[in-house]
């Protein structure tokens, strides 16, 4: 398997559970905050899958790619949210399934995030990790609107 | 760099956080719980860290191990569980800094829990998912409780 196969089937292993809650958020419940300066559970899932598409964008071009750069989603419900997540998703999949062996190990300066150059499955590896933690806050948001029934964190049939 | 060192430092890039955390937690809500059939504070936090010692004790021993097995921890204070993370983080740093090379690639039959065997690295993998997957929980709890500064999800500089 090369690395591109194995890293999008670890990936898609917990964006599939994101896209499963998501399409199971009760429409009214967009905008809900659990507190005055959280995000909201809208804005919660775009940063975790704007910045994941940022990180994949990096790695693809091989420099720094900030997620304000890829433009602001215009999300007024809860169908758009998952259009959203849905289009980006695929987008995704077609992206890192095109990436090359070399650009797994090529060295982008994201120095001015990170404070250092890292390879492109480093930088890979930390979009992962900082989606589980979101989707991990998102769980917390699905119980406090009072969604009885969630998904496993991660899918184990992939 | 050994498989064993590699991994050792990308979980404690995360088990860092979550000792960070526990050490700020304010000791009046270790019995908090943000909706009614939630883990309280103080169960979240010993779901996650016997949870990740029952993982590397099955992966140290070759077969499966659950964590009642580990015995039930005696935690009464926030003094207590703040004991408790550190002492089981400083056994789990000697576990993992001894795994064999070959403990990382032998399949372990741990079918109970995941209907299949798997390498210890594997098991080692979702271990580590599952921490930050629920360190991401005690972020959104951090805040409910009134913590106003919590540290970054991940440890940058370790």
């Amino acid at each position: 398997m090369s690395k591109a196969q194995a890293f999008l089937h670890n990936w898609l292993r917990h964006r599939l559970v994101l896209v499963e809650l998501v399409n199971a958020f009760p429409e009214e419940h967009l905008d809900y905050k659990p507190y005055e300066k959280a995000m909201s559970l809208k804005e919660l899932v775009l940063h975790t899958v704007m910045s994941a598409d940022s990180f994949i964008e990096t790695v693809k071009r091989g420099e720094l790619v900030r997620s304000y750069e890829l433009g602001k989603p215009q999300v007024e419900t809860m169908e758009d949210l998952r259009k959203l997540v849905h289009d980006v998703t695929e987008k995704n999949k077609t992206d890192i399934t095109g990436l090359s062996e070399e650009a797994f190990v090529k060295l982008v300066d994201v120095s001015k995030i990170f404070g250092t150059s890292l390879s492109g499955e480093a930088i890979l590896h930390i979009m992962r990790d900082h989606e589980i933690h979101h989707k991990g806050q998102l769980f917390v948001y699905a119980r406090l609107i009072g969604m009885e029934e969630v998904p496993l964190f991660v899918k184990r049939d992939l």
